[in-house]
C-alpha cells in the first residue's frame, strides 16, 4: 500500500516546551507518523495539503479522566452534592445501562472531544469493549480501564477482574493500535484492599498501568481514615499499591505527608477542576504539586459533572482556580497549563514517547486553532495565553490523530453528527422512562 | 415609515425567572419592541422569518463592567499581580491611546459580545465618545462612564468631572437611545473625596448611575484603611456616597459590616470572577450578598484581564467558584446564575423597564442558542443548566438588539470582521511600537 502523506504549510508550532514562535513551518505527515518538520517542504505527491496561515499547530490534547459514556447524562441532574448526585440521579440510570446505549453514549462524547480538540482520553467505566468499538469509528487515541468494585464482596470481585482482564485481551493495541488497556480499580473506598493488591500484581505481569479515583472528597477521607486509620494515599502506599503506573483522579484532600508519598511513588495525578468545583468536592493543591515536580495532567471528569469535555476551558479553569486560590498570578501559567493538556498527560498514560509534543517520529496526534476568531484577536505573541485564556473548543478547526483527518474546518470526518444526536436523545429518553 | 416586524417561530424561551420549558411560542417584534408572544402568530406582512427550532430563545445577556477598548490589550501582559500588570504593561501603553485606538478597539470587543450573546454592556474607559461611534454602528446597548482619576489633585478632578459630563451631554440617549450615560469615578483609591463627593451630587441632580471599582485587591483594603481609618464601603457610606444607582466592581474582600452597608444602601454588585481569578485578586462572598438579597449582576472586566469577553463562560465560571469556595453545591444554581446574566444586569443598569426579561413591551434585546451542538446534547430539561454549564458564546446562533438583528446564524450584519481584525492588529503593533 503506499504512504498516505498530509501535508501542513506555514504552520506556527506551539510545543509546551519548545515555541518556534513567529517562525511557521511546514510539517509532512506519513501515514500515523510526523516525518518532517522544516522551514519548506514541497511534495508534489502529498495526498492532502492544508494550508494552516493564520492557525496554530499543537498536539492533540490528552484528557486523562473522564467517563465518555456517561456524555448521555450532560444535566441529568444539577446543583447538588456527588453523594446525592450518585446515588439519587446518577446509579438509578446506571442501573439500566447497556451495551448500545454505552455505544452511543461514547459516539457522542468522541464528537465533542474532537470538535474541541482532544485526541487522547482515558476512560473508565462499563461495557467498555462497546466504548472501544466507539475509539475505532471515531479515530480517536483512548486508553480503556474498567471501573472495578466489589465492595469487598469476593464473588464480585473475581468477576470485576474478570471482566478488566477480558477487556485487556480483546482491546489491548486493538484499533491500529490507538487504545490501550488499563486496570480500574475504581476508588480506595469501593474497591476492597484485595481487590487492589490483585490489580497491582496483575499491573505487574501484564505491564500495564493503573486508573483509579483517589480523594475526590472530605467525606471520603473520613471513610477511609475511619476504616483504615490512614489517609487514602497514606493506605494505598501501605499495602503497596503505588507506583509510577498509577493515575489518580481527582486528588484534591492531601496533606503534605501524601504529597511526599505520591512524589516518592512517582504517581501520576489527573486534576479535575470544572468537576470538582461543580460539585463542590474541593480545590485540588495543583501548585504545591507542580512545585514538588509532580507529573499533574487534566482531566474533565464526564460531562454529567462539568457538563463539557471542553480541555482548552478545563485548562483555564486550573490555572485561574490555583491562582485565586494561592493568591499567586503567577500560579499555573498558560505555559504550565498546555503542558498539562499534552505532555504531562501523555506522561501519565505512558505514551510520552508517542504523543505530547510535535516531533520527528512521535504520533500525528494534532490540532490547529483558528486564531481568526473574535475572541483570538489580536493574536498575542504569547501563543499559550492565547490558547489558555481566550479561546474554548470551539476555535479547533482541525483535529488529526494518528495520521488521519478526525475534523477539517470544523467539520467531522469520521462520524455523523446528526445521526449520533438524534441517537444520543433517545437513548436519554428511554433511560428516563426506565426509572 | 412602515412598522418593521420579525416573526421569530417555534422558539424554547428561557426566561430568568419564568420558564414556558417545553412549549414553543412565536414571538413577534415591532420596531425595537416585543410586541406579542403566543402559541401561534400567523403575520403575512413580515419583514423577516425566522424558524427557532431546536434553539433556546434567552434575554439578551447584559455585560455590568468592562472596558471594551482593552480588547486591544488582549494577551499583552499574563500571570502577574494587579499592580504589575497595571502598573508595568497595561499604562505604558495607555499612555499612547487616542480616540481612534479606542474605537478600534471597542468595535473589535463589540464583535465579540455580538458574537458571545451579550447585548448589552456597560463600559468605564476613556475616550468614551469614541466608544460611543462603536456602539453606534455596532447597533448594542451600552451604558458609558467616563473613568475619572484626580489622585487628589483639584485641577485634574474638574477636568475628569468636565470630561464626563461633555460624554453625559454628547452622549446621552444617543444612538437611537440605546446609550445611557453613567458617572465613572475610578475607584476609592484613585478618586478622591472631593470627586467622590461632587459626582453624588451630580447624580443626583441629572439622575444618572454611578460605575465605580470598590474593594478588588487585600491591597485596596489596606491603603483606603490605612488613609481614611475605615474599610472602601464604610468610608463610601461615611461620605454619603452609596445608593441604589450605584454600581461597584468586583466587590471582592467584604466584610458582614460592609454587606449591611451594601444592602442598606441597596448597591448593586458587578461581580467578575475571571478577573479576579486571573489578577488572584480574590473569590466575592456572592453567595452570601444573594443570601442578603443583595442584587448581584455579572461582568468580564476588560479582555486584557480575562482574556475574553464571553458571558456565559463567565457565569459558569461564577457558580463553580462559588460551589466550591462555599462547598455548596447548592449555591448559586444555574437559574440563578442566569439572572445574574439578564435581569439583575437589567436592575443594576436601572434598565429593568425595558430589557433583562422577554416580555410583551420590553426591548427586543433577543438571542438564539442552537442546541443541536456537540456541548449541548442531549438537550437537559434544564435549559438554564445546559446554558451555563455546558455552552459557551460560540453557540450563540443569532444576536437581536432594539429590533435589529447583529447576527443571524453567527454570521455578523452590523460590522466587517475581517477589516476590524486587521485594524485592531495594526493598531496594537502601533502601540507596541511606541513603547
Amino acid at each position: 500500500m503506499p504512504d498516505n502523506l498530509i501535508l501542513i504549510k506555514n504552520a506556527l508550532i506551539l510545543n509546551p516546551d519548545n515555541d518556534f514562535t513567529d517562525e511557521k513551518r511546514d510539517i509532512l505527515i506519513k501515514n500515523d507518523k510526523i516525518a518532517e518538520i522544516s522551514e519548506e517542504i514541497i511534495h508534489e505527491n502529498a495526498d492532502k495539503i492544508i494550508d494552516a496561515a493564520g492557525k496554530i499547530l499543537l498536539p492533540g490534547l490528552v484528557n486523562t479522566h473522564t467517563h465518555l459514556s456517561m456524555t448521555l447524562f450532560r444535566g441529568l441532574a444539577d446543583d447538588l452534592s456527588l453523594d446525592e448526585w450518585l446515588n439519587d440521579n446518577i446509579w438509578p440510570v446506571e442501573a439500566n445501562l447497556n451495551g448500545d446505549y454505552c455505544y452511543i453514549g461514547a459516539l457522542l462524547g468522541a464528537i465533542e472531544l474532537i470538535k474541541s480538540g482532544t485526541t487522547t482520553f482515558s476512560d473508565m467505566y462499563f461495557y467498555m469493549e462497546d466504548v472501544a468499538r466507539a475509539v475505532d469509528e471515531s479515530g480517536l487515541r483512548a486508553v480503556l480501564s474498567y471501573g472495578m468494585i466489589d465492595f469487598g464482596d469476593e464473588e464480585r470481585r473475581k468477576s470485576e477482574i474478570e471482566e478488566n482482564l477480558k477487556l485487556l485481551q480483546n482491546c489491548n493495541n486493538a484499533a491500529d493500535g490507538r487504545i490501550n488497556v488499563f486496570f480500574g480499580p475504581h476508588s480506595p473506598y469501593t474497591a476492597s484492599e484485595e481487590l487492589l493488591k490483585e490489580v497491582r500484581k496483575l499491573a505487574d505481569e501484564c505491564n500495564i498501568g493503573i486508573h483509579i479515583h483517589v480523594s475526590e472528597t472530605q467525606k471520603e477521607i473520613e471513610d477511609v481514615t475511619s476504616q483504615k486509620g490512614l489517609r487514602p494515599f497514606e493506605y494505598l502506599d501501605s499495602i503497596g499499591f503505588l507506583g509510577p503506573d498509577v493515575v489518580c483522579a481527582h486528588s484534591v484532600w492531601l496533606n503534605d505527608n501524601e504529597i511526599e508519598i505520591i512524589k516518592k511513588n512517582n504517581v501520576k495525578i489527573s486534576h479535575n477542576p470544572c468537576s470538582n468545583m461543580k460539585l463542590a468536592s474541593g480545590i485540588a493543591p495543583v501548585s504545591k504539586l507542580l512545585e514538588n515536580d509532580i507529573c499533574v495532567a487534566i482531566g474533565t471528569d464526564g460531562a454529567s459533572s462539568n457538563n463539557n469535555l471542553d480541555l482548552i476551558e478545563e485548562l483555564k479553569t486550573a490555572s485561574l482556580l490555583q491562582k485565586v486560590s494561592t493568591l499567586d498570578p503567577k500560579a499555573v501559567t498558560s505555559d504550565e497549563a498546555l503542558k498539562m493538556g499534552t505532555i504531562n498527560g501523555a506522561q501519565a498514560l505512558a505514551l510520552d514517547d508517542e504523543i505530547g509534543t510535535i516531533e520527528v517520529g512521535k504520533k500525528a496526534d494534532l490540532i490547529l486553532i483558528d486564531t481568526n476568531n473574535a475572541n483570538m484577536v489580536p493574536d498575542s505573541s504569547n501563543l499559550s495565553s492565547n490558547i489558555i485564556y481566550s479561546a474554548n473548543g470551539s476555535n479547533v478547526d482541525t483535529t488529526i490523530c494518528n495520521g488521519q483527518i478526525l475534523m477539517e474546518n470544523r467539520k467531522l470526518i469520521t462520524l455523523d453528527e446528526e445521526e449520533i444526536y438524534e441517537k444520543a436523545r433517545e437513548a436519554i429518553k428511554e433511560l428516563k422512562n426506565a426509572l
